[in-house]
């Protein structure tokens, strides 16, 4: 892409930017383009890809970890200004496991080619450093969902999950099935059935065929804390 | 310590130590102590510790969560050679959770100060970038402990829990209550005590009160694949 809209892009969100040479900034932007996923779209499945380093400008992306029987928990979402560096972990040699992206939303990226990305990490430690600071970043997003998983009640996980999609969404009306809602909680759907039976006899939800509505905010979040 | 002796020990385990100028080869030296911890020590609790960097000589390190009502997870073990950077969590601004860390053997380390290494990665990019390397490093030791942990049924983890005590202790007899097991591997007593006697009825382990002896190695090991 051309070198003045990636430097605009990159500055920001790249803290090894400035470390770079003026012929890796190049090399970086030659290698760099803008890339679309609409919604669905998997992006990174288990050890079969390394597409590269996503640095997303707009959407949604999940992280989660699938089962031989279909399973699947999140681990964590990327919004805008977030790094993706999990689709580029073929790059980084301490990284020994897989997980799978998908697009949450139609979202928008800076896709930087990996083997390009995996050369230059070769050369300039500040943006192997980078990397690495970027896993990290996830490591602990990864903790705290292993900590709601591990050792929270239900109850409370189901609060905060609702909490969640409420101020991400800026509306009462929640479009999300039992299904889906175990999914991304890592749990049974008969659980998650089970809790919004008791949400929605305390007055908190009122649930519906496919969507649920918060009817009591307050409440919800006392649950969630 | 002297510096004859620190540099021996680190040039093997420290991929940072030939980017060191004299001056910080001194400075680390200076301000590393070798300290023991008998077994059963707490290294590091939560939140209220950050006692430095730890590069284990001999002993073993285990690292876990704790919930509330007082569970733990296993999430890694840290053997000779290892470095525990979590205890050093204060140095890397991208590590934002806590575990604990206990001493399960008697285990002696090389201890640098944690105020010390801070200001070192701060003027030393090499340094900084292998602190959130070996972040990553247990950061694939977390996620594969969470796969188990998810995932697998409770057989299957209990036999290569075994299979994995067997190669560490060269014994038969390993001297586990159930209640240890249950810990080690985050699940009920009561999930490894039936466990444990489905392995005895099939011949594969003989349970005592507080030990176990392997009977069969082999269908142990077949039911750990």
């Amino acid at each position: 892409m051309l070198e003045k809209d990636c430097s605009d892009l990159f500055i920001q969100s790249y803290s090894f930017w400035d470390h770079l040479s003026d012929g890796e900034k190049r090399e970086l932007c030659d290698n760099t383009v803008t890339t679309s996923y609409p919604k669905g779209t998997s992006i990174h499945s288990g050890d079969s890809d390394c597409v590269g380093l996503l640095l997303i400008k707009s959407g949604q992306l999940r992280t989660y970890l699938l089962s031989e029987d279909g399973r699947d928990v999140t681990l964590y979402r990327l919004f805008p200004g977030d790094v993706c560096i999990l689709s580029a972990s073929c790059v980084l040699e301490s990284i020994t496991f897989d997980v799978f992206v998908d697009a949450e939303e139609d979202t928008e990226v800076l896709l930087t080619n990996s083997a390009v990305f995996r050369r230059m990490t070769e050369d300039n430690i500040y943006m192997k450093c980078f990397g690495y600071q970027q896993a990290t970043l996830r490591f602990s997003d990864v903790m705290w969902a292993m900590q709601q998983i591990l050792f929270m009640s239900a109850d409370r996980r189901l609060a905060i999950f609702l909490v969640d999609e409420l101020s991400k969404s800026g509306s009462d009306e929640l479009k999300l099935t039992h299904e889906q809602i175990a999914r991304y909680m890592g749990t049974a759907r008969e659980v998650v059935s089970r809790m919004l039976k008791y949400f929605s006899q305390e007055g908190i939800v009122e649930v519906s065929r496919g969507s649920l509505k918060i009817l009591d905010r307050q409440k919800l979040r006392k649950l969630a804390q």
